[in-house]
């Protein structure tokens, strides 16, 4: 198998920590978003949207979604669990998950996205005013995962799961977004630390 | 255990269609949102962004997310299986899940949320901008749909699974959202008259 890969860039970074807490190695294609070698028509043939990352399987088999990725590793390979083993468990894992994808990651992209002129010719159009609008569904998104971290270790509970790496990644991307972190989100600091210190969080970076 | 709902909605509505494919029972609590009764304090302390459905389990744990709650049922009840029973169906219907998800309910509902005069005081702010955006976001979200059906009965493959329960919340609130069909999506048609054919696509309404 082969992942088509650009780790600076948040959904593939995603898999790429998810794959070095597992500890699986998988062999990549390094993609230039910049240079739009995401927007050919081999990569259109694998995933219409011509998102990256994509996992292409020895049969020729093209998964696409980083969340969809992760799920298949981790039927592959259940150790370490990061998406949860009991039904409540998988279940708070999903919910943090998609409340640190929609409330979080989202809004921080959107404000990249239709803010910054490095994005004017790959967001087509570019709605500046949306993108003023996500500065407050991000810090509304932060507010509750530092809330949640007032309670808990890990976004879902006691263990690091995969609602911990979309975190991270949507976090680390702010300052892509300018977007500053709330100098009072004491637990989230605390968690960001934490997180940040994992040998996964350079996963894929040179 | 009680399932805060209101099957009107789109996101509450793929649980009822998920639970009625199940043939799960679930006692409901039906909420006003027009009425805001969402947005009361009770409801901030189950679900801090305030949106339904919520499944209140019977310790007091509350699970929103309308994916993670499919989630737990599909690990309490694995038959018929909606989420895939190998690694690669369970990864090729969480893309397509997403999917529709992010390319079809998503720009769909955005038209409705930032362009709909019943709207005005729900989506605050409404940016008509990023609405008229989404529809050429939904037309692509569509034709990837489409030509998808083209080679396969559903989404995922060759079973009905909570991919094609999230398409079909999406296309059945394209009215609301003032969104037409193109009448060249022939793959798609065929497929939206199989599933709104199934008794499931009445669930939980009157």
């Amino acid at each position: 198998m082969k992942l088509l890969d650009q780790p600076q860039a948040p959904n593939p970074r995603r898999v790429n920590i998810f794959l070095a807490e597992k500890g699986i190695d998988v062999p990549r294609d390094v993609l230039n978003i910049p240079k739009k070698e995401h927007l050919s028509d081999e990569i259109k043939a694998l995933n219409p949207m011509q998102r990256l990352p994509i996992l292409v399987l020895d049969d020729g088999t093209a998964l696409s979604e980083s969340v969809a990725i992760c799920r298949y590793f981790e039927e592959l390979q259940p150790e370490p669990p990061l998406m949860g083993t009991t039904a409540i468990d998988k279940a708070t894992i999903e919910m943090w998950q998609r409340h640190a994808e929609f409330d979080v990651l989202g809004p921080i992209a959107s404000c990249f996205r239709h803010l910054h002129p490095a994005m004017a010719e790959l967001e087509v159009p570019q709605v500046p005013a949306w993108g003023e609008a996500n500065r407050e569904r991000a810090m509304k998104g932060l507010a509750m995962l530092n809330d949640r971290l007032e309670q808990t270790t890990y976004l879902a509970g006691d263990s690091f799961s995969i609602a911990d790496i979309t975190a991270l990644c949507a976090i680390d991307m702010m300052k892509l977004a300018r977007i500053e972190m709330p100098s009072d989100f004491a637990a989230l600091k605390r968690w960001y630390g934490d997180v940040s210190a994992r040998p996964s969080a350079k996963a894929g970076l040179a």
